[in-house]
């Protein structure tokens, strides 16, 4: 019996309970034809191809609940499938998600982890179609995204050429910042400095500029997922180019300043090593002319590599196994 | 440097060695049009809907390193999502995995559980989209499958009607024998007590039935995995009906009456609440001719819930939570 403080947690409802409480919360997006609670989803394919994306977030190494609300853990996971999608030109329409919860969660960090997923997915018009839950010692998500092409090629990451030029759309270097701060255990007392933090709980992924690069002719887009310089690596190899940045084009945020200011970090290697912001990378054909939300920032030419300031300075970034 | 024995773990591949060596030894088939290695996948999806189900399996509650080798979870895992698919009527186009791994995981394991989800998916015409890796202390497998119903009706769990018969495809009760068998530490040295541990390692979901019942009729369908009492229960509820089993009427597997007698158990108890064969169960019409791979077992008539011995004996299952 609870007397005192009495929190309802996973534990409490049972599988199928916690399965109702979440279906219960989440709003259906028109793509998805059946939504949770049969063996499966139906989802709508307009195209006659499905693109689709898959990631694994785990408690400790993905995010940690001290530092980030359920309700941040939920817009971060869906965004960063829905960034992967819109990163092939593609549209969201509709995410699963496996679930391990400890017994002992709390329903409320529960339901503001659905809301999350819930309200990332209403930002692109799609929504969540199903999922599974399970039982596990620390919080697990899988989730994985499904998108349509609406008729257009996917942008893959092999077709960057000499002479094509390199944008970016999105934030650079938040995500890294704020994570920074928080390891630092540093006073985060200014609307920069909060911004910055936000910036690694929850990132705002260009969505609309994924189809926007694809609609504009991009040979090649990846969202930003394990910083600029590793990610922009893997198009340089894909397509058999070096691609060269120039340092001084990045516009650097001002959270970004105001954290690297703090902590005496320099916010350029931030910006360019930095991941989970999911902003998106294209390359471009000289000749398209670029939305202003685009940001050149280099040059694709004949060799291999990334090269900053002239020379190839590593694909710093995060190898989850070493 | 090993002198000795040297086993090559998933931390010496690092990150992006781990994801070469998986997608290097994986085959594709020809629904998947883009497989791994960009932001996303592309799958093939005629219908222009498609189906999706997700699962997250954990070692320790889903499986055991040191009774399933990595090949029998690969095709474990692949298979419990699989038969999801072919559980709505849908022909399985792709799956998509997350797996965390852990650093000293060897690759050996790796290479197999690779191997056991190719070969699952290949029996049904399908491969391996797309992925993510993360390390993780204990292996975890986020797996999503896809469908195609080929211009059909999903087959729904609310279908059935009074009147209707209810039929089981497949393997019933071998899972729970051979659980039980290995949780007892049971010698397994007889050709029928073998199978049944091998129906536990790897379930032989009937996965061509499942668009055949949709195309014969059937009313209602879902795959049995926690249990034929739960999960015909869910088709109860959905329904609005009652489902009468008649227990005279299901074959029980030599391998789980063998299993029953060296553990002195009811082999009908494995067979009506075993869950992880992932049979199909469905309801049809009365006026429908069953192939010989569908076994009647029951009928529906007005009410609610599920009766055995013309008494509800509870829906006795796997709650993941109690």
């Amino acid at each position: 019996m609870c007397v005192r403080r009495c929190v309802i947690t996973v534990g409490d409802l049972g599988e199928f309970g916690v399965v109702n409480r979440i279906t219960g919360r989440l709003p259906h997006s028109r793509a998805v034809i059946l939504g949770p609670g049969d063996d499966a989803a139906m989802v709508s394919a307009p195209d006659g191809r499905v693109v689709v994306s898959t990631d694994l977030l785990l408690e400790g190494r993905h995010f940690r609940r001290d530092w980030s609300s359920g309700y941040d853990v939920g817009r971060k996971a869906a965004a960063q499938n829905l960034a992967d999608v819109a990163a092939m030109g593609a549209t969201p329409t509709s995410i699963v998600v496996g679930l391990g919860l400890p017994a002992d969660l709390s329903l409320a960090w529960l339901d503001a982890l659905t809301d999350g997923f819930g309200d990332e997915c209403a930002t692109v018009g799609a929504s969540v179609a199903g999922g599974d839950v399970t039982r596990c010692d620390l919080v697990v998500l899988g989730v994985t995204a499904l998108g349509d092409l609406g008729g257009r090629s996917p942008v893959l990451r092999s077709g960057a050429r000499p002479g094509h030029v390199v944008a970016v759309a999105g934030r650079l270097g938040y995500a890294a910042a704020g994570w920074a701060l928080l390891e630092a255990g540093a006073r985060v007392d200014t609307p920069p400095l909060q911004e910055a933090v936000a910036g690694h709980r929850r990132p705002c992924p260009p969505y609309a500029m994924g189809p926007q690069a694809a609609e504009l002719g991009a040979s090649a887009m990846l969202d930003v997922s394990d910083g600029l310089l590793q990610d922009l690596g893997h198009v340089a190899e894909a397509s058999g180019v070096r691609v060269e940045l120039d340092p001084q084009a990045f516009a650097v945020g001002e959270p970004v300043a105001a954290a690297a200011k703090e902590l005496g970090a320099d916010p350029l290697e931030w910006v360019l090593t930095g991941g989970e912001d999911h902003a998106l990378a294209a390359v471009f054909p000289p000749e398209v002319r670029l939305p202003s939300a685009w940001q050149v920032v280099g040059r694709v030419v004949e060799g291999d590599g990334v090269l900053v300031y002239g020379r190839e300075i590593g694909r710093r970034g995060w190898d989850h196994f070493r």
